[in-house]
């Protein structure tokens, strides 16, 4: 009859690698059905359950010990396997070899590799902060895979690193590729022109494979850790990363992925991502846009978009660098007046314009608290609708009568503060029949207004039509492009060239405030990648694989894991 | 001095046409500065206070008013404009000609021309719903221009309207294309495979100049008004537009677009395009979609993507009707259980599946509804991420060690309602060294498990990786190949595989219940359009133009607009 044996083993250190070669070796042994061995965690109590193994005794046990369970063909086989465990873990210990040459402080593996600039940690959550810092300390990059920390030691960890232009990717950061080597959980991927920074590990490795299969490659790939972009992270890492790449002569390409992030922290990275004077891919995932792209941004939806997007942006030969430019305005000009005759058009305006500045005052607003009290008074930045219910009570549609939006034009063109009117000329049947030969002297007259007093206006028409409109859309806009406006047919991008002009002047008024961080040496990362690594043999043997210089640590706890003499030790040394 | 006179008109009846042009004629007048002519709203009054035409007799006019303000040079010149207005208006009325051939009831219209099918109604709003139902009531689709009609009366008209299988487009839709001709305003545009239904008219005329554009054309493209994809509106207009569309063999693609619907109502209507056997592009503002394809429906952020994503298509040799295999399956089969060992591939395969099945329960659940309370046991469909935290203390990696996924796979297919599982494989540096060979004999059980009662378990693994990993991704594929999984390395396009198999099922237990709704008869669309029009002149002239077979009716309203007198009528009607 089968029966449960089990040992409980209090306080008592073992990595992971350990438990899991521990356990697979006692289910081999002769008359053994199935064994567990974890520590006693609530969550590995319930794996036991499900497996049959969760005896009185393991129940009681405590996330700190060590529950050994062996179920067998009778007690004998049960107990001869549970006698076993002490020589197979000596086993193990002699089989992973080299001990002698680890070195059992991080001051004496820095001795031994005085180049290496990173240190891997993948010691146990509770142990990692303290490892994490004491890299800090002898001023090296971290590469944090330990999970389980708290958020607390995360954002503590991270300010000193960016106070010391130093990374710490994680915690719980299972991968990065630095000049072509790959950390923790990293795919052998291409050198090329891509680099990332990425608040998800899957997403890294997802992004970065199918960038490789795509015939692409990366300069680096940095892991942030997950909660990077939370609110209270505040993503330290993911803006040195971008900062890092945006300064990385050799990455022509940026791409910016995570999970779902704080709203708040995401649109704050954005920003600073259109200052990088490179194309940025973005891939948060959950943060809706309402475009696909605005200006050097790239919003992606999925890994495989994602890659797809970098990989063609690489050979784009546009300047996004260039800035648009504003000499030509006076001072003090810096609004803009949208006058729209058809009000989708007018509302997918207002979407665009949202990306470059949220406040833009209207009738018919994406956001209430931006209402016009007045429709026929315009504030600051103002986009309204004149073919809103409101105007049109015993009047003509504003696409047949042009009379508002000439007298508006009038008024909006004498205002000091205004530097660009964007308008609607919308043609077709039922249409006024010739609405530029009414529209273009009104924009004539406006920008003469503003060039008599000093300033310069740029009036911005959007036309829409076809070729076979009764009206002729070469003349219309032929008479409109005389009167001195610039033209387009894509109301979208009419909205984007006049989000980013008027951001432009709005940068001149008030430029960023950038963050204060130290800036990330460029240097290390171009050289051979050499680590230390604190925790997971695994990790050492892959880099050993990709033949980087790599020194492990031989880390145990204090006391060896029991807490309670680790605890009388740091009151011995009067800490 | 220049002096300011005013006349109030009350209870007089004027069309827009009329007012404009007698604003314009009074202000051409010798001697006269500026004039306006408008009913009495506030926004009226704003707009003459805005031009100092706001003189105290016009405060104090009633909506129903006709106002007539002139700022003259003298009082002379003012008060000879003034006594110019109806002079004026009847030369204006009689130079609208034709008038003797005019009917003025819609019966006499119908009589007129009996092969009209629509009627165009641009009469004030609040005569429009009695126009439109007149409409109705003889047998016509209405194309309803006026806005400022009341919602209970939109609702009233289009429930009407569907029970008979007739479209009232609109209130407040300004343009519709029907084979070919514009109704209201309307560019002229290409014939050509493209159909849109839409609920914004600068949208569907912004989509549709830019088809033509490109060098696409259109079938029909159908106004909706703005309120149809209201949750109170309930789309009735925009779904009987996409039925006809999905019937209609000339349409290849169709296009919807939206001004911000309800999230509610524009998942529904998405859901029902789902259906229709073509490609349909979407374009709802401001409706954040978690990506960009799902299965033959496309979305698209601005109008300038929704028409090139439109042209695209119309060249496509998918089949987009084209329904999975399910039959394999056994009856009771029908849940997805999800094994991750990444957790941002889990996330992103939860934001696909959400297209096919938002009820997806899960350790990192999209909505908490949905978060499991025990993470070792599914429930209906259950996606986890075993790296989780919870997973994690004491314990490797999922991507080192495969034992808790394994012991998962084992149970979840001796599960009778599963039919599919989905798992990743992620390879690399780091990772298991050949984590295939453990999971393929585990999923070879599973299948086989399965097949033994009777069953088929569709297993999928996205394999993450690339040719250079040490594991040997070519190996891997083939090692889960051999044991009978389908392997993509796209995860969206397996989460979408897999999204679509289960929908399949799901369908075959619970078939979508239709809207109870009359079809709207093809036939009348293909023939040349022929159109009563009430109301604005300029939409009779659009038709003539447009060589279309149109009777203008002569409309006026009861009494001459006086509401007072009206009220009389009405009751001595016995009404």
């Amino acid at each position: 009859m089968a029966i449960v044996k089990v040992e409980i083993r209090t306080g008592a250190y073992y990595d992971s690698v350990i438990l899991m070669q521990l356990q697979r070796s006692l289910a081999e042994q002769p008359g053994v059905i199935d064994a567990g061995v974890v520590m006693g965690t609530e969550a590995n109590k319930d794996v036991l359950e499900q497996s049959n193994l969760l005896v009185p005794e393991a129940v009681a046990a405590n996330p700190d010990d060590l529950v050994i369970v062996v179920n067998g063909d009778d007690e004998a086989a049960a107990q001869a396997a549970i006698d076993k465990v002490d020589e197979l873990v000596s086993a193990r210990r002699s089989s992973a070899g080299d001990e002698d040459y680890r070195p059992h402080s991080m001051e004496t593996a820095v001795q031994m590799l005085p180049d290496a600039h990173w240190v891997l940690v993948s010691v146990p959550g509770r142990y990692a902060d303290g490892v994490a810092r004491q890299a800090l300390e002898l001023g090296k990059h971290v590469f944090l895979y330990s999970d389980n920390v708290s958020l607390e030691d995360e954002i503590a960890l991270k300010k000193e690193a960016a106070s010391k232009g130093l990374l710490v990717m994680g915690p719980d950061c299972g991968t990065a590729i630095v000049n072509g080597i790959g950390l923790g959980f990293a795919n052998k991927v291409r050198k090329g022109p891509i680099g990332m920074v990425a608040a998800s590990g899957t997403g890294l490795q997802q992004v970065s494979v199918r960038i490789h299969q795509m015939g692409g490659g990366m300069t680096h790939a940095l892991g942030t850790g997950g909660r990077d972009l939370s609110e209270a992270v505040n993503a330290i890492t993911a803006r040195q990363g971008l900062d890092l790449m945006a300064r990385d002569p050799e990455t022509k390409v940026i791409v910016l992925v995570s999970k779902p992030p704080s709203p708040k922290v995401a649109d704050e990275l954005v920003k600073a991502a259109r200052s990088a004077g490179k194309p940025v891919v973005v891939n948060f995932i959950g943060y809706a846009t309402a475009s696909r792209r605005m200006d050097n941004i790239f919003f992606a939806t999925t890994f495989d978009e994602a890659a797809e997007l970098a990989v063609s942006l690489v050979d784009s030969d546009e300047d996004f660098a260039a800035e648009p430019d504003i000499s030509m305005f006076a001072e003090g000009q810096r609004y803009l007046r949208g006058l729209f005759s058809g009000g989708t058009l007018q509302y997918e305006a207002l979407l665009v314009l949202a990306h470059y500045f949220p406040e833009v005052y209207s009738n018919a607003p994406l956001d209430k608290r931006y209402m016009l009290a007045d429709s026929l008074v315009s504030l600051e930045h103002t986009v309204i609708d004149l073919g809103e219910d409101e105007f049109t009570v015993g009047r003509l549609h504003p696409m047949m009568d042009n009379d508002l939006r000439i007298r508006r034009l009038e008024r909006e063109a004498a205002d000091r503060e205004v530097a660009v009117i964007l308008l609607d000329v919308v043609l077709g049947y039922g249409a006024h029949s010739d609405p530029a030969s009414e529209l273009a002297p009104a924009i004539a007259a406006g920008i003469k207004t503003a060039r008599d007093a000093g300033r310069h206006l740029e009036v911005v028409a959007v036309v829409s039509g076809t070729d076979e409109d009764p009206q002729g859309m070469d003349d219309q806009i032929q008479l409109l492009l005389d009167a001195g406006a610039r033209v387009e047919t894509s109301n979208d991008a009419a909205a984007r060239y006049v989000g980013r002009l008027l951001q432009a002047i709005e940068r001149s008024i008030h430029p960023i405030r950038t963050v204060e961080m130290t800036q990330v040496d460029l240097e290390p990362l171009k050289k051979p990648l050499a680590g230390i690594n604190v925790g997971l043999d695994s990790f050492t043997e892959a880099l050993v694989e990709q033949a980087s210089q790599v020194v492990h640590m031989d880390w145990k706890p204090v006391a060896g894991g029991n807490e309670k003499l680790a605890g009388i030790l740091e009151r011995m040394k009067g800490k």
